[in-house]
């Protein structure tokens, strides 16, 4: 095959950040062969209000005029459930993502995984709406509980995965993404949950895998903190059941990449290395290499273009800023060491590393 | 108590490098707390011949004049049994250091664990001349390995027992340290060997731990390349299992801190960042605080003096080139966030944080 035609594609999970940052980032979602971008509102402070959320989503299509943003609020005590259903009325949201306090970046202001009937009153206006929360699944680390159940970073996602569980009881409807799944359990227990779901049904709850997990385990970032993000790439194994659910053709698993930018000098630290994975400018030649390197290069498009626009309401022209579609084309690119922009440095995935695959616009 | 005589402490693992690094760190031994210092070979080029043995000595006593410095040969192929034998009957040599190729800090000379018959000549004279052979007990990584009995940093430790084990057998005589233990697994291999030791027997196999295993898990490395080194920092429950060996009063388990310095550019970069703690300058006020906490300061001077002694046969007075006793006083010290020395500048262990116990010389 020397080209793949792959529609209008998406990134269900991006980090696009604000001034200098976001002008050095913004434009990086096309580049990167990116129709349609979910944009994360972990800003500081975070994006929890319809004014911030409209001025946010207007600097970045003024920076990328052909990317179609999509916007989320920031699940926390300041939002209320008239304001959740204000915006859902206004369609200026999407989602809502959640991250338990304290386990990433500008997670502080996050919610406290005890006390999480505090939001059931949002959780019911969302699922009236439609809108989707979207899942930080880990819980943080307790690595001195007593109770010998220690929480560390490898095990936090698979210590999260009965509170996903809980509130899909709780909410049947509501829809639900677990967020950068980076372990084998958090796949099965996708699996589990749609098990029996027809083939023209639209799932609830779906897990979005990056890019970079496909690629990483704990020897990549063990030293280098390029490579460090949370949640943390776990052990071959879990890879493994990364990339088969990837390259599954099931519905419920679509591509997020999580791409987090941070400038150089927040990796290049020897303490509190700022977590994230920067791929945006070459996320479809990273996910190309991998699909075609196992064997399930045809199964890219439904990854990355299909399931996740059907599950959020996307899979329509008509919503789109620009009608131009993405192709793979056989066109190899280098990875530069970094990506540079005014006074901004960012090290992106794989520096150096040659690929095979590139995007055009058509 | 207000203060501990700790008699001749004993660090049996320490990394002092050469040239203006080996300046800067030589005198911290001493600074430390430790009147005994046995010393690493991993230089480049690897320790392998008796005029640099004899050379690196006396480079060290002359900054280190009151230290007693324990010198070893690198276990490599450039090592024949004649040339063993010899740096034995001119006892410039304690012990040989055995490195798996490829696993940490200057390993690329070290040996192929599929390959370890080739040293069974070297291992008799060791045996017959009552050297040691200290073991970086971790197999190679190995992520892609199609058997899905994949080696990452987590598992490579456990990994290796089998293969200590086997020297053991091959070699019941033979003195072998299993150096800086960092899992549960280690501990319990090295209780296993010893099942049934008398109480007035030298071990012949034994574990070594640093004081930095006793503090951190895998969540202080992740992100803070401060904490990184090889073996890896586990889970909680391989901490506890380290903590409960050092204060087990058992003669088979001693301390070795594997300090290792590395110029603080080493440790601030976002990609390949050198594997090692550096704790030399403040080791017996870690040990003391951690021993303290726990309730076992008691026991801090057989871990630290008696039993590594006892089995290297430093246990006689007349073998040291100081004959001051080490004492531990309640005097609390601020480590600094830097240890700087002319144009080297290092990275130390809890920079900022305050210790209750300090060493005194008398």
């Amino acid at each position: 095959m020397a080209e793949i035609e792959l529609g209008y594609t998406a990134d269900y999970h991006v980090h696009l950040r604000r001034g200098e940052m976001m002008e050095a980032v913004a434009p990086a979602v096309r580049q990167g062969g990116i129709s349609i971008a979910y944009v994360m509102p972990n800003l500081t402070p975070p994006v929890t209000d319809i004014e911030t959320v409209i001025r946010y989503k207007k600097e970045l299509q003024i920076l990328a005029p052909k990317t179609t943003f999509l916007m989320t609020f920031y699940l926390s005590r300041l939002l209320t459930p008239q304001l959740v259903e204000k915006a859902a009325e206004l369609k200026v949201i999407r989602g809502i993502k959640c991250y338990p306090a304290g386990v990433t970046t500008n997670s502080k202001a996050g919610v406290d995984l005890n006390n999480f009937t505090v939001f059931h009153p949002i959780f019911r206006v969302m699922q009236k709406h439609d809108l989707v929360l979207n899942i930080h699944g880990e819980k943080p680390s307790s690595i001195n509980s007593k109770d010998g159940d220690a929480v560390t970073v490898l095990n936090a996602e698979s210590k999260f995965l009965p509170a996903l569980l809980k509130i899909h009881q709780d909410f049947p409807k509501l829809k639900i993404v677990l967020e950068h799944c980076s372990t084998k359990e958090a796949i099965d227990t996708i699996y589990d949950i749609n098990k029996g779901l027809l083939d023209d049904e639209t799932p609830t709850v779906c897990g979005s895998i990056t890019v970079h997990h496909l690629y990483l385990t704990v020897d990549d970032w063990a030293g280098n903190p390029i490579n460090f993000c949370k949640p943390v790439a776990k052990l071959p194994e879990d890879r493994l059941a990364l990339i088969g659910a990837a390259t599954s053709g099931k519905p419920f698993f679509f591509f997020g990449s999580d791409s987090a930018p941070h400038d150089i000098s927040k990796k290049r630290t020897h303490i509190n290395v700022s977590a994230g994975v920067y791929t945006q400018p070459y996320v479809l030649s990273y996910l190309a290499e991998l699909f075609d390197k196992v064997g399930q290069l045809d199964k890219l498009k439904g990854f990355v273009s299909i399931f996740g626009n059907k599950f959020y309401g996307m899979d329509n022209e008509e919503k789109l800023v620009s009608k131009s579609k993405c192709y793979l084309v056989k066109k190899s690119v280098i990875i530069p060491k970094l990506v540079t922009h005014n006074s901004i440095n960012v090290a992106v995935f794989q520096p150096g590393k040659t690929f095979s695959w590139s995007p055009e616009w058509r």
